[in-house]
């Protein structure tokens, strides 16, 4: 981050939201600085106090998108939980909630979003999306191991592989989502996955 | 489309080539019109004589592109075969040997690309991606449906619904590869699907 005066947190703030809304919407490429700046208004010279380029904006808007939804899905799902596959659900449920509530903001996952045109961008920003995506994975294998040890998920697959899946199947649905502005789609595969594929299979005793 | 004199067919060709590569590369919003003409060497007043838009462009691509991809596929996959899935698992390993002949052009599907940024297009585009989704599905259920019939695919659960996670989990793959340069995904969520979560369940008899 560029040093400089100390100009208010807002700003940034502002900054990151502005372009949050902004990539999601219409994406990193046909997004300018200048859009960004409008949105948040704030004047070209601050922009410099926080970020060298809008690619390093884009690259600290990723980690921070991240770590928004590790943040939100640990305060919503509780692991130590008698019931972790319910936990699970819940959290999916909420998520599928919080779209509907907000209809005009169904913009999906910014990490989708971002994937489907940075297959040529920097090495950078391709690597924090990457990065982003691996800390999300490995939640979701975190919270499918223990659904596993609990008996509620199939152990003849490994959780990781099950993660997986389940990442590139919500990613697909929230595109889908994004096309035909409903969230059945979200819907329709969070329950086959918890409720029928990934349930244990009839040989599994616990 | 607009009518006019009768220029060359490859004319019209050539920008939808050229609109299929940009478009696929970098989006819709960041794609200007200006440019598909010089990628595809046309002047922009023959483009006239065959689209009355960009907009109107990318619908006859997105149209062009579904069935592009239906015709490969069935020319590849024959279901009259006696081991359907076996089929189904090289058509598959085609699509992936393609794109690892081309690692430059590993742009993913049009579909899944356009999907993430036209969340807020005009109905008609956002119309003509959900008409391709909707044609690809149904080839997707049909293929499924006659694997359960041969008994290689589990029947518990409606072909339909298979095929739309089938969709969803590609989709959010081709993503990964865009962002990973790698293959891999698509052959983890194909091989997972097809060879475990799919398969009959051991109470299915046939």
């Amino acid at each position: 981050m560029a040093q400089g005066n100390q100009p208010s947190c807002d700003t940034r703030t502002r900054i990151m939201q502005a372009s949050l809304r902004l990539l999601n919407k219409q994406g990193y490429h046909a997004t300018g600085l200048s859009q960004i700046l409008a949105d948040a208004q704030v004047p070209k010279g601050s922009f410099y106090h926080y970020f060298d380029s809008k690619e390093q904006l884009a690259i600290e808007l990723i980690q921070h998108y991240q770590n928004l939804l590790l943040e939100r899905w640990r305060a919503m799902v509780d692991l130590n939980g008698p019931d972790c596959l319910a936990q699970l659900k819940r959290g999916l449920q909420s998520i599928v909630t919080d779209y509907n509530e907000r209809p005009n903001e169904q913009l999906g996952c910014l990490l989708a979003s971002l994937s489907g045109e940075l297959a040529f961008a920097s090495p950078f920003l391709r690597g924090a999306v990457q990065n982003a995506i691996a800390g999300i994975c490995d939640q979701i294998e975190q919270d499918l191991s223990h659904a596993q040890r609990q008996g509620q998920v199939r152990d003849d697959i490994a959780a990781s592989t099950l993660a997986q899946l389940f990442w590139c199947s919500w990613q697909g649905a929230t595109l889908r989502m994004k096309i035909t502005r409903s969230t059945a789609p979200l819907q329709e595969v969070g329950a086959l996955l918890l409720d029928h594929l990934y349930r244990p299979l009839p040989s599994q005793a616990h």
